[in-house]
């Protein structure tokens, strides 16, 4: 998907929702456990319930690596009913890999040929040889992990070099060099909050892929505030307060109501500040 | 496997070889191709041969995904044939994984408690409460990347910062808060000469796991020079050099001889430093 696609997707709209697919067996209304695949079964309701108010799926691979061959299974099934039934929405692996390049390079042609995704979180850590071979797919792209949701964010994504630059802020400046605005994203966690002005001094148009709203406790409101451009330029993540809103066999009626509402909710945003 | 045990196999074997289980389906032998699973077959037939010459397997991860769910059960099959016939052998899964606390708990859970692997390599971007998950698990190791051996390496990992260390050496310094020499290990290239030298300074008895001889270019004696322990210390991987050195139905007797080679020239090394 293009980037003019994606803003197209985001105005008609007026949603910059990803819903996670962080779907955990141990989690999912009981009655579906009776079901051939009930990981997959669970995401085609959510997904159904869902779509009309997100612009975005995130299936977190960790929740499907955990199951085996078993979630491998789920997950690509996920991949292409989403890929059938909703064309129009961008898909984000959520995969936070990165190695040297001949083993990016064999993950790049996993995710975007094989498996038609349209994006992949990347850990910058091993630098440019390990992100760039996810930049030579058009209209795939690299959503590279910058400042991070999580307390360890602070462990090694804000130490200052001598210069006063973060690394967060080496990584966003080097790796504008690798790619751009039309291939590349950033992770910004939205429990940053105030954070978001100093990134978009450096990336002023980039879309930033936003997690922790919701169970993190991020605020939509400050996302907005300080990180929305003219284009949106966010795509803000829900996984488990959207996916395990209820328990009971109305989960997914539960789940695409819970999306309305922050999907609502963003619509004020995008009238007040784009 | 305890660290006790794992020096213990070193130091009996005259060898601290890991071989790369890297294996891509479009470099096997062409023989294999008819079988039912090409890559364990041919997986299967490099462990017997290497065995006796090495301590240690890494499947790197990636090899495995790019396939899909045909590649997952190539690697599980791999991971219970090495637990089954060499149960000595220490298991890296090279997944170079890190997430959010409740995302890392949920890896740990596949890869130590459903895979029955030693350990993993884990990317430390997200700081402690990607890593902390891991370390839960007795005889089971996180092998953290530090300073690794490609050229992106020197994009963040080498910044300095306002007191002069080093982003390589602020990982190694800071992650001994979270585990220590029994369950933790660090990544660093063989290609990064007598950085070795600086490394020990900060974590003089921890195991180092080294990738980068071979077709990458380290140099061997460098690595034993600078990294060498009293313990050893030292697990050093060759991938490509070892599976792919030869093509021919015989692939797996001059990988065996490879290994051999290699490992003999690590006896020397043992003899002449430890």
């Amino acid at each position: 998907m293009t980037r003019q696609e994606l803003i197209e997707q985001i105005k008609e709209k007026k949603s910059f929702l990803c819903v996670g697919l962080d779907t955990d067996i141990k989690k999912i209304p009981e009655h579906l456990l009776k079901s051939d695949d009930p990981v997959f079964s669970f995401n085609k309701e959510i997904i159904d319930a869902t779509a009309p108010y997100c612009v975005a799926y995130k299936p977190n691979l960790a929740f499907y690596e955990s199951m085996g061959v078993k979630g491998w299974v789920a997950f690509e099934k996920t991949i292409s009913y989403i890929n059938e039934n909703y064309p129009k929405h961008f898909i984000i692996a959520d995969a936070k890999r990165g190695d040297i390049g001949n083993t990016s390079a064999m993950y790049a042609r996993t995710f975007f040929e094989e498996m038609s995704l349209d994006s992949l979180t990347v850990a910058p850590y091993m630098g440019e040889d390990s992100v760039t071979p996810f930049l030579q797919y058009p209209g795939k792209w690299v959503i590279l992990l910058a400042l991070t949701s999580n307390k360890g964010s602070h462990d090694f994504q804000l130490s200052e070099d001598k210069d006063g630059e973060r690394l967060f802020e080496k990584v966003l400046r080097q790796s504008q060099k690798w790619g751009d605005k039309d291939n590349m994203m950033y992770v910004v966690g939205a429990t940053q909050g105030k954070m978001f002005e100093d990134i978009r001094k450096i990336v002023p148009d980039h879309f930033l892929l936003v997690p922790g709203i919701g169970a993190q406790g991020g605020s939509l409101e400050e996302v907005c505030k300080y990180g929305m451009t003219k284009d949106c330029g966010l795509i803000v993540n829900s996984s488990r307060a959207i996916i395990y809103a209820d328990k009971t066999e109305r989960f997914a009626e539960v789940a695409g109501q819970e999306a309305k509402k922050v999907a609502e909710q963003m619509a004020v945003q995008m009238n007040a500040l784009m």
